[in-house]
């Protein structure tokens, strides 16, 4: 449908944006470098939001495939997310040790990582009602719906977490020019205003 | 259900934690005053998440009583809801303007404008298809998911909007002590926490 093809133009400008941010104002990306933390924010958007946000699009997308294929699918895709997005959260704690700056005192640290250990708890728990056969045809069908509301909430948490994110990195970064409506500023809240944009689109698609 | 006692009790924590920060932490508040920004954060927490919320829940509670009632009712507490933010939203400019700040530079403020100018838009629209008695009943039966949709994503920016608020406040008043763990930054993160199961709360109350 059209708001599918809208939605992945979101998702690619949302990662062509965070690439330029990080690449044109931060420096750009390195592991083992002052530039390891600049991994946490892109491995989190393409993780936790756009992998994640096309993962939920795939019985939407692929309505006339067989079932076992888009399952599997489902499953798959949200995999990829959660292991970029491990990888994301390993940079940012690699970093702050490093840097000698203490862990999870933030209220970004606490949605984020919230968002993430019930991500993959869903995940963990997607497999063992959906994939496994132990469970039974009526088991699912009740553990279905809340699968659902729990997925797209962690969705919407983990868009919150990136804007809380950003909003974090520009206080830290830009604190005095930030008022002024500087460039970086600019680009990184339209970084923002993108991600709430793809949030309710691929939201709108799935509750049609 | 004992879901809504539950979002009761949360609503309630809520406005009494945003109080002691606010009283304990923040000086109190007071118009025309240095305080007179302590207003915004307190007036948006009570309209845009608490009165939502409930005005949210009305048709929920009320599953027993006339639906020209319930109606009524959800549209005024929404209303109340409407005014109260107005006056969170002139507190803070009056306040930036008084302190020589810009406006409208921060993400926060672009996700918080949204918010608002699109919730008394949802609310011009309910009160244009569901209480004149122009529009005819397929016009209402149409209208209907899209104003549930739209409700349901606007309550959730709301309460990101507020997220953000919080971060910004912390980083601009607590910025260096924040990651040392002192109370005020546990306390406004708990906050946003609280802020975050209240909408989960509603938002599970609604889509049973
Ligand atoms: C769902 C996505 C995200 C998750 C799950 C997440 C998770 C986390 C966690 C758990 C920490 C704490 C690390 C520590 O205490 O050592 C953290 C820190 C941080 N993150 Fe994220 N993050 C996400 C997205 C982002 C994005 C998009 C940005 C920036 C654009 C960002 C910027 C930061 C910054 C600046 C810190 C260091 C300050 C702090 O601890 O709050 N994060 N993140
Ligand atoms: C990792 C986190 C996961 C999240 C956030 C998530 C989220 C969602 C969401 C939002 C839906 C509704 C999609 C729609 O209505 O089109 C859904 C459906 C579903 N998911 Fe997941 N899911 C996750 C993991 C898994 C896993 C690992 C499996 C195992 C195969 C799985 C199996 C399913 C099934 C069977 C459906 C129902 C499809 C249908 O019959 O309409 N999910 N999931
Ligand atoms: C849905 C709720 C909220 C909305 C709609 C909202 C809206 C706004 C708007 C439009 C501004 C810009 C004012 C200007 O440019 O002159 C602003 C500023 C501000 N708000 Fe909020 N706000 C909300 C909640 C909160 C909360 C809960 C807090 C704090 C706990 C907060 C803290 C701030 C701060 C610190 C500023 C000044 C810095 C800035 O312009 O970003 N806000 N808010
Ligand atoms: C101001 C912003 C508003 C928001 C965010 C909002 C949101 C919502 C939501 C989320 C629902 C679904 C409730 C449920 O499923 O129990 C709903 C239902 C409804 N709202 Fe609103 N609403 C707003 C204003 C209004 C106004 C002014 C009216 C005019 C009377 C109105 C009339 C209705 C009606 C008739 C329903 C359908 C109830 C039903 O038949 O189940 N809304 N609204
Ligand atoms: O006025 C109304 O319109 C909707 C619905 O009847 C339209 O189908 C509703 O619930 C009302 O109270």
């Amino acid at each position: 449908s059209a708001y599918v093809a809208v939605s992945q133009l979101l998702g690619l400008t949302l990662l062509v944006t965070t690439g330029a941010w990080l690449g044109c104002y931060r420096g750009g990306v390195a592991w083992h470098s002052p530039l390891q933390f600049n991994v946490h924010p892109l491995c989190m958007v393409l993780g936790m939001v756009f992998l994640q946000g096309d993962a939920l699009l795939v019985y939407r997308v692929f309505r006339n495939e067989a079932k076992r294929s888009t399952k599997a699918l489902h499953a798959l895709l949200h995999g990829l997310a959660l292991l970029i997005a491990l990888v994301g959260i390993i940079a940012v704690f690699e970093s702050h040790r490093t840097k000698g700056i203490p862990d999870m005192y933030s209220l970004h640290s606490w949605c984020g990582m919230a968002a993430f250990v019930l991500y993959l708890l869903q995940w963990l728990l997607g497999c063992g009602f959906f994939l496994l056969p132990g469970a039974s045809f009526s088991l699912r069908g009740r553990y279905k719906p809340q699968h659902i509301f729990f997925g797209i909430a962690l969705f919407a948490l983990s868009i919150a977490a990136c804007l809380l994110g950003i909003t974090e990195m520009l206080l830290f970064n830009i604190r005095d020019s930030y008022s002024r409506f500087v460039p970086e500023g600019v680009l990184a809240n339209t970084l923002g205003v993108l991600l709430v944009a793809f949030g309710l689109v691929v939201g709108y698609v799935l509750t049609r």
